[in-house]
């Protein structure tokens, strides 16, 4: 079944390096190559006392990564459209980054566009509303 | 078993409104209103020919849209940190800005800390590397 795009959704466990703003931005620039995704903009913010979330917006979609350092604890989100990304080639960065003791990684085929028709075709076929012209902003 | 955060994840299909920068924008912010969020940065990027990214990064994590007007489909990305949030919230929100003739929502616990001891006790007891202290940004 044909899919928009794939979301990794990774838990990293027993990590370093989760205070660091510079880490973290790193990271999201590194798996941004690694991917060769389009960057469109990166945003990285420190909490009080502890803790970072980076964003990297991508043309692909959208890498995050959200980390909770009295925890040991990442979560890191990648979401990739077009069948040219691999998200798991993120995963030798993040242990490079953060050493993880522990990944947990799911893997969620975002926007299944079509189940096989009863003919047995792989259907191509997508409903479009019919006033999407009106609505472009 | 005590987790981080509620991650939501949303399919909606046959949607309406799906190229307006401005529309993603206001749902967006109205999102973070009705689950009173504390908004960080918001970022919205149109794509050529069509379909809009839109992220809102907050103190409790993050709200993404993603749309595809060609499909009618937007992906639909709530991460909400704290127990005072219900991401569910939101649905009514979409609904009035997009309405989808179809969601699908999943929900992932993230950061799932630990699991009932041996002893039955729901434990608290978290990993901490000893490192942490220098590994500040």
């Amino acid at each position: 079944m044909k899919s928009v795009g794939r979301h990794l959704v990774l838990e990293l466990w027993g990590c370093r390096n989760l205070n660091s703003t510079g880490v973290v931005e790193s990271a999201l620039l590194e798996i941004v190559d690694a991917l060769k995704l389009t960057l469109l903009a990166i945003q990285v913010h420190p909490f009080s006392p502890i803790g970072v979330t980076g964003v990297a917006i991508v043309s692909e979609s959208h890498v995050v990564i959200h980390t909770w350092p009295e925890l040991g604890y990442a979560a890191v989100d990648i979401f990739t459209c077009g069948d040219q990304r691999n998200p798991e080639d993120a995963v030798p960065v993040l242990r490079q980054y953060f050493a993880p003791e522990r990944i947990q990684v799911m893997e969620m085929a975002r926007g299944l566009i079509d189940a096989p028709t009863p003919r047995g075709e792989a259907a191509e076929r997508v409903l479009v509303p019919n006033d999407l012209g009106s609505a472009r902003g």
